[in-house]
């Protein structure tokens, strides 16, 4: 990335990778005139069973943001590693140590304020990419309250509150899921993301600690305070143990394709000379 | 309903009916004691087409509620007729006349205050049905800051984000959509729902004002602000033309009968001696 | 209502009466071209006795405001059927079952947000209508925060904080009250609201349960938290034996009257040809 | 005051008078145990036409709290001395220079605060007292806030919104306004408010300066944004002209006697010894 | 101070002062035209030993405010009496009898709207002037918020979080403690405050209690909940016992003159003529 | 770190290090029940001139904690990479591109929830470490709203608003400033940010282009908006060209022993066996 920057070389560059954390602020002047576009992560700090780390919900996207940046003129600023509440049927819930979020107010004010001040430094293109369920619309709403007390200036924003569903399940299925897609919300530390973490983050894995599980009862309704049944013991909520590092590999392929496919098309942004 | 409150004949009571709005403070205290169910619902006020009114999104839940109040112990109290905002690919967007919307922490706030009433009042189980996707997580997040601050006392809340989860599309699928499925974010004012209001509130429905249309563009994201290709001219998301009596009153029998099921199930609540 | 409405047959007008709920966003269009002006009524959901329905804040106010449309060009939001919490002393406080209220804070942001979203849909002219004391001063500062942010545009908004005011009690005095005016404050589900709701919606009342009462004491402070001694137990603050129909009819053509001729005269609003 | 203070000799009590900002925090621990009552004053900085001061709405009840002082163990902290945006049918609105007023959510918060912090500081009875019609509600649901997050401990609140609700303003009538009571609305920069200055605080009235004025109109509705004619030029609202020393003794005595008689009544706060 | 405005005679002035809450709204028309400069003073009120006042916080900036205001032409709005929490460490912590604090964000909204109505009424520079080392950074980020929602208009705003670090400690150190300087965080109560009140407001010193004190341990950190070790039991946090008039006078000069010379040079604030 | 944890390899605890991010929750009980102690590490994305990366505010304080997780039994959560607003004076002010803050009530909202949760994971003792002047008291507040709230549970939190305030700055001015010690507030981008980042992070500091600067006035107070001469055209606010490699490994050493030696102290935590 940033090979362009005329305050970089080539060397530099490849060290120092996308991260907007460490750009300098002539370095942000100039890639903001180049057109370079700022991929804001939005995770969660959640529990992901005994074999994937806290931090997966970030972790996930922030290397999909980093693999669009080998393509595109793309940069990354510090995610927001710390997302809303877990719901039970989705993520395991409230009551797992290490399991740490936001009240929703909070998330909608951190995006509010990021985004504005990332229009403000002259981005004109932004996306705001999301892996966590529980965020959705408190994102958007974050992104929509800087358009509307001017903050976006006259900047572009996506919000990709799902980047999975970008994508045709009848055809995943056949090669992701031995038994039948068991829909998105139990799709938590699960055969994806197992799979995902193997294939770019190996090392955060615990092998030998995967294994499928599930909450008793997992109803098409909440309910709070969330019953014991709802809460899958160890946190994984379907089948972790279809994991493999090839489907890993295949589907973190075809995501880092699709998005950085849809902010060519929609911002025009540039592929690295 | 409330056929069983020592103070109401069933005269009386056929012609109140479940609404809370009709009931005196004494019948309250009898309903609590009996263990009457509130069903909160969540709405919208926004553009459905030319052809449906703007109260669809909360008209709709409404008669549900009340149709499972003619089978269960159930209570229906003034609905939130407000969600949240409208967004282009989902319900239109923000910009058609007649869509009122709440921000998102107006709505959380809302459903907080109203919640913590209903235990206050001394129901022990209550239900939030909601029919506006865009009010998804601030309506848990209310009920959720409610328990946070001990405002829900004991009680338990179920939280049916989503009733149209309950089903099996493909199931559905067969009989209602011609030409498969097309996703529930486009589902306004489409099929299902031109079918539901034919069924339960024909005389709202404009019939020679039915028609199909769709946005030019329907991407996976959301762009703030949205482009003129992502909103549907007419305001209808879909193929509103496919929708009959029919379809409607087989998908309500449905969705009642699985309300009621769910809360017999979760909460004891009886049926009507 | 919307007799005049290009899309809508008088038959059709007469069924769906001036309700902006019933109406499609292109009959919004047009109403708005045409000068329509909402009426946005705000009461509560409180107890009133027993024998009178938890929802009469809103119930009266909203009457009144159809009562309007029949002579004016005015159509009417989905009403705020929630308010700011009850206090001892005007309406029994917030310790009574049914009785279910907002923090004062979610009341100012949903008027801000209404009044917004109504401007925004191209109504020049608004009404607000109040019908519960305690929500006084929190709706005006709602819809001054929207005028503060832009949100009004340039439309011009009538706070009717308290119709009643309107009045000359000692002229009202001389027919209404046999033993004088008691005070705004304990006219809470007594002689006004009980004749009104006699003439507007007797189905809702109780006649059987009508009843005089008052709290032991009556101060011009309030304490919080409120001593028992500042409760009526029945609900009752004053009076409502001395109800009728006939005092109801005459109050309520008064009211409809003097709302009609405030309208017409700030806003030019035209009266049905 | 505070003559009982051990740690005050009659001498310094007499110089420091009531005002707890005077005290230190031992005194404040006895006074507190001695029973000692503190009445914070919640006023305004308001234009008061170009004959009164802009403190005047706290300046009088600060004067009466002190006078309540001189005959019960009464305590005076800082007074709030911003309040709620003017209006302009009872203050002239927030068009004139020199008023200087907060959002209500601002407002109650302070409220908040402050009678919490009183509370935590040990005193068991307080009271609220105010002088700005627009401040109404705002302060009362600061002190419920105080009690719904458990930060009145158990202190009990008295929230004097209207002292002049004391009142039979028949009997004032007849001896404080030559034409009649013409609403407490327009008593701003008028008849009552001027006569207490000129009992109170006579080196703050310029006399030569009061004059009588009115707004061209004044309904009983207000209009946001006001329009010219809902304004008094001058900033007084009504006759300041019948204004006197006399009326203003007369009516000052009246209200210490009476805010005194009701604190002694409901708390059983002692008389000085 | 106020001797040009034409509306006042020399001899008024002397008795009215420099303090907004004396002034009429015609006089304060007059005073912005003039580009009078109004210092806003932020305190708190907070135990400052056995021997000082809870006001000192705010009474020591008000004087030295009203000094500027005898030099330059200076006005003084009400004074902000709370702010925020009391650190164990710079001011004995919040469990005192007596401290009455803000939150944040109480203190933050406040600063925000009062800054943001000076600027309403006309005038182009203002001042904000704290003596509360706990308000740091919440007074600031108010008159941002006011600069970012167009709330100050086109003024200018000082503001004077510490006016203390206008001086070099080294020169004052010489004759201001005798054992060096402790460091401003426990100058609270003790010698700079005490001498300083000793010179401006010798009658609100309880000379007989003047005594040091110290916390038992005074680390670089803060715990929350406070450790008993981090609390000095007498509110004094370091030696109240060096305090002399001498050195208040002394230092009370330094502060008037450096304050009006920032002012003057910043603002081009004239001198009385 | 980690190395006790059961169910990690000495190996894998060497690649894993001390970040809670790559932990799973079972991991987390575990260290939580060893008297592990979170050190949640509050930063800034802010201009740190030409040669010095927008991260270093937090990039420096984790650097810290990690070398503090090397000695005591410390977990590293995710850091808060945002912070409040830049002010001119201390970190060059809002208007350079590639800084990006928060509005004190989000960075508030943020501590309080972070906090809370790390609290509810089990940890009895937690750090928050800060390195950002301006976030000081929103920071705190943070915190001590959790306390207030319960969200503390008994949880103690050490509040480290500045590390620096640990030394003795007239011995560190001996070896770390050729010119004397310029003060902290100027110390942005200077001699011990960029010594401190050559020792711990070089590859991030850009060595061709350090070079001394200061804005063209500094005075004592803040104006806002902030005029051309409070800001430093290159963002350095002093002697960037003083630092070292040898005096930034000498200050990280410090700074690390003493911030383990009050976690040791206070907490009682252990070292690493």
């Amino acid at each position: 990335m940033a090979a362009n920057l005329t305050t970089r070389s080539q060397e530099t560059a490849d060290v120092l990778g996308p991260l907007m954390e460490n750009m300098t602020w002539p370095e942000v002047v100039e890639a903001a005139e180049q057109g370079y576009v700022p991929i804001l992560v939005v995770g969660a700090t959640e529990q992901h069973g005994p074999h994937l780390p806290l931090g997966s919900d970030w972790i996930l996207p922030l290397e999909i943001a980093v693999g669009v940046a080998k393509r595109l003129k793309v940069l990354v600023p510090p995610p927001l590693m710390y997302g809303f509440k877990s719901k039970a049927l989705s993520g395991g819930g409230q009551r797992f140590p290490g399991t740490a979020s936001l009240r929703g107010s909070t998330l909608t004010a951190l995006v509010h304020d990021v985004v504005s001040e990332l229009a403000r430094s002259g981005f004109r293109h932004l996306v705001v990419m999301n892996w966590h369920m529980e965020n959705v619309n408190f994102i958007w709403e974050g992104i929509d309250l800087a358009r509307e007390d001017g903050g976006l200036r006259d900047a572009t924003v996506m919000s990709m509150d799902d980047p999975e569903r970008a994508f045709d399940m009848r055809e995943i299925e056949t090669w992701m899921f031995d038994d039948g897609f068991p829909g998105w919300d139990v799709e938590h530390a699960s055969t994806v993301e197992t799979s995902l973490m193997l294939a770019v983050r190996p090392e955060l894995v615990r092998n030998d600690l995967i294994a499928d599980d599930a909450a008793e009862d997992h109803p098409w309704y909440d309910i709070v305070p969330e019953p014991e049944r709802h809460v899958a013991k160890s946190g994984v909520l379907a089948n972790a143990s279809q994991a493999s590092v090839e489907k890993g590999e295949r589907y973190f392929e075809m995501i880092v394709t699709e998005v950085a496919a849809a902010i060519e098309r929609e911002f025009g942004t540039e592929r690295h000379g």
